[in-house]
């Protein structure tokens, strides 16, 4: 199985200690060591569209993959070194099930469609999910995720004609999560730049934090952070992850079957 | 403008070295500082597939980009320090002409199509080049480049069936390149993992290396390496860039509207 690990916020924020934390998983906490990745989605400061809205925001997006684990990776011990500030973060530490260990097998998976990057991120295993992929969508790799994300874009772009609302959005994920559940262990994490799903039908976890931020203390790791020191007042910070990341926040369990999505750093109420 | 180099190898090989005079051009030789980007494909060893056939090879792809010049990014940094060894290596440094400083406007840009994954970088300036795209390729950012990519994935999906040979693919882009070239400036990078295509109508030059291998000397850094020393017997490399990455080798230059194409480390002769 894997671990799983997202983010998002409402100002660029930085995962260095989340994802310090979560790479220990990688080996000395966890035996997640057949690769790892994270995606960044960015978008460049004033990059708000020609109509000013926000459109433009986050849609470019960097993905690292490395087929050595998240502790030993020299891609990993950039990540934890160099500060890149991103609105969304999903990130995956691997330990195969189905497909070889090859960099066509690590997560995060990533496919445009309507102009925009969709990122997803998977924990654990479908055992005998082959739908039909009859669209544009088609897996480079041997792995059940990769078939289950194209699937999902396959099935999207047969709902909506364009980058659907995030209510739109979650309406279908709803609808669709299900059917692919039944075949087994299913917690994903999916992102367009706009939002962060999270859907989980064994294990997920999701933490918000806001003013005033106390401090940090990883699960994984003994190390610490101030996290007002490092966070403005009306900073708001969404994370998700397999397991707690942190031992002293108050981490809230999914409940089997359960989707949420998070944007601007918040869980959005959406009923299914 | 900007600068394309790429390369294409019989055996996994590292293009630290090139990559380091390639860079240079970031801010030092050249003005090329609007963000950078390279492409690594790349299979795990043993990686040949079910039928042995080496069909599976060089599926997977690392994709670094950064909207900070690749003298001063710390991405480039690593990618200097970090040995990754492929068989196909296509990177851009970027100097705007259309489109901002924006990350989803860094090359080289990646789809997936057949199964593949597929990679693209362009130097050059296209005027009026708004084609229609009407399929499942849609530009993210604001590139002519990304829309000119686009525009040939959305061409050959239609053109073939699945992932077509070498030749079949080169004479596609034979005739889909003309008229793009019209357009403007037009010399770009494209690989699937399986071959490596160039195609001028202004600038590249590209260079076969071969036993018995002897020094480089970089043109953009005093900098010099004894490749006899780095590589076996039977290594071949092909490599391609907008101007000679060394100064004591013979770089043959591309004649205008001129397509190669290279594969196992070598020019492959096709009639167009």
């Amino acid at each position: 199985m894997c671990q799983l690990f997202g983010m998002n916020s409402n100002t660029p924020n930085s995962v260095q200690f989340s994802f310090s934390g979560f790479s220990q998983r990688a080996g000395k906490t966890g035996d997640h060591v057949d690769g790892f990745g994270i995606a960044f989605f960015e978008g460049a400061t004033g990059d708000e569209g020609e109509a000013g809205d926000g459109t433009e925001l986050d849609k470019g997006v960097r993905l690292f993959v490395d087929h050595q684990s998240a502790l030993l990776s020299p891609v990993a011990q950039m990540i934890r070194d160099y500060p890149i500030h991103s609105h969304q973060v999903i990130s995956h530490i691997r330990k195969a099930t189905q497909g070889r260990v090859a960099l066509q097998n690590c997560h995060p998976f990533m496919r445009e469609l309507w102009g925009r990057y969709w990122v997803f991120a998977h924990n654990g295993n479908l055992l005998s999910f082959n739908p039909r992929l009859h669209s544009a969508f088609r897996p480079v790799g041997d792995t059940d995720s990769e078939r289950a994300f194209c699937w999902i874009l396959q099935e999207l772009a047969k709902n909506h004609a364009s980058v659907p609302s995030i209510r739109e959005l979650t309406l279908s994920l709803g609808e669709l999560c299900p059917s692919i559940a039944e075949h087994g262990t299913f917690n994903f994490l999916l992102s367009n730049g706009r939002a962060l799903w999270a859907y989980a039908n064994t294990s997920l976890y999701s933490l918000e934090r806001q003013h005033s931020f106390g401090e940090g203390l990883l699960a994984d790791e003994d190390m610490r952070v101030d996290l007002a020191a490092q966070h403005g007042e009306n900073d708001r910070i969404a994370l998700v992850a397999t397991e707690a990341l942190t031992k002293n926040e108050t981490w809230l369990p999914f409940t089997k079957g359960e989707l949420r999505v998070f944007a601007q750093g918040k869980r959005v109420a959406i009923d299914l």
